[in-house]
């Protein structure tokens, strides 16, 4: 029989939080992502967090950072989803902080499918999705009764393979959609809306780095989508809405067109 | 020329935050919307708020109640957006308090118009959508690749003013919607759907205060939702999801499915 106190023991299995860390203004964490990171040994996170909250979470908890970047040496999903179980299997408690809402196109699912088949506990957290900061900055509501009474989230990459049935409904007057990752697909998403019946006029607004101190808004339209987009040269993360104009210009032309009337 | 000491100055005007309280679990309030708290003179607050919430808010704030009650006296909106406006009058710092995010069926934009219209500040605070939290309880994403691109926000008391082209692109397979305050509008919607060729086995699942410690969950069918949810008496706010069913379930059905190829 091992001596107790020179055995190496087996470590108790680790946990993984999933933590939403919101859209980057560190007042939009939540206080239970506040406590997971507190409780934290590893934060493996993206790229896209940014460095004030990295700056919170780094307190008391040992920073990974798993970011696909463009340049230079790109993480793949599978050693993501492999380190967080080796990191879990020595018993650290990991949180894997996800930009905004991890259930909101976080590309949870593969990751939770690695931690549980690895035996190991996990929780989701929660955050402030993209959509709901950015709204809130042009003074608009997701929903408005007698405009929309639904709204969509979207993302860019995925609307190239859009049925018909989808962009008829989108291009329907009074729709408001969330485009997610938006910026590279605005010409395509313009032409199919416009073929399918869409409003030339319709308000469209972009909201870069959302809650951030380099925040900026470009309103604009579909007609006017792509070269007001060129011209504005976003290069944060982007938010597009479909439909919705910051408040001031929708005040301003509902007054113009009662001018008018 | 008054007296300066004896004079009753003019009150500074003073300002309100609408802020999102989360579903209900006092952890998924944001750092901001606790500053929010701390800074505020008068929360006015909507009934769906749990009492840990509340129990947070009035440490330092005085609590003022415009819940819309089912029975006993009930609040007009036109009454709120006076009040909200009548105290931001007298210098106070207000905090509107809403469920979940208030941009998302929170009935923000009217309570807006009134504080803009009497020329007082406002900021919108986002807050945890039901949506978020709910789906997190189930262990699920509301997006996810290779099985939705696009999730969907409704609201059950709309949906009777759906067209057709609506149903239809809901009824496709793959298809996730959010219906908020879908309880009562269960069997339409179910027909609706099965009209536009919806499959009958379509996962529903039900969240009954999500977050919070009575949080309880119902997975059915579309087949059988109304029969169940009849079955299950839910008392309280509840979020259902068209397309999804908790992890554990779906887990199950895919390996029963695997067992059965």
């Amino acid at each position: 029989m091992p001596d107790q106190f020179t055995t190496t023991a087996q470590p108790m299995p680790g946990h993984v939080d999933f933590v939403g860390a919101g859209p980057g203004d560190p007042d939009l964490l939540t206080l239970k992502a506040m406590r997971a990171f507190e409780a934290a040994d590893i934060v493996m996170h993206d790229r896209l967090i940014s460095q004030d909250i990295l700056d919170v979470a780094c307190q008391t908890a040992t920073l990974v950072d798993v970011g696909k970047a463009g340049f230079g040496p790109s993480w793949k999903q599978e050693d993501i989803d492999a380190l967080l179980v080796e990191y879990a299997l020595t018993g650290a408690r990991v949180v894997r902080l996800k930009s905004g809402d991890p259930t909101v196109f976080g590309r949870l699912d593969e990751e939770i499918d690695a931690v549980e088949a690895a035996g190991i506990s996990w929780a989701i957290v929660p955050g402030i999705t993209a959509a709901s900061a950015a709204v809130a900055s042009i003074g608009q509501s997701l929903t408005r009764r007698g405009r929309n009474s639904s709204v969509r989230f979207l993302t860019g990459h995925d609307m190239q393979g859009f049925a018909d049935h989808d962009w008829v409904a989108l291009a329907q007057g009074g729709e408001v959609a969330a485009i997610y990752m938006g910026k590279k697909s605005a010409r395509f998403v313009q032409g199919r809306l416009i073929m399918h019946g869409a409003d030339r006029a319709t308000p469209i607004t972009l909201v870069e780095n959302a809650s951030r101190p380099n925040q900026r808004i470009l309103a604009t339209s579909l007609e006017n989508l792509p070269v007001d987009l060129a011209a504005a040269e976003l290069n944060g993360p982007a938010l597009t809405f479909y439909g919705l104009a910051p408040r001031d210009a929708a005040q301003a032309l509902t007054e113009f067109k009662k001018e008018l009337a």
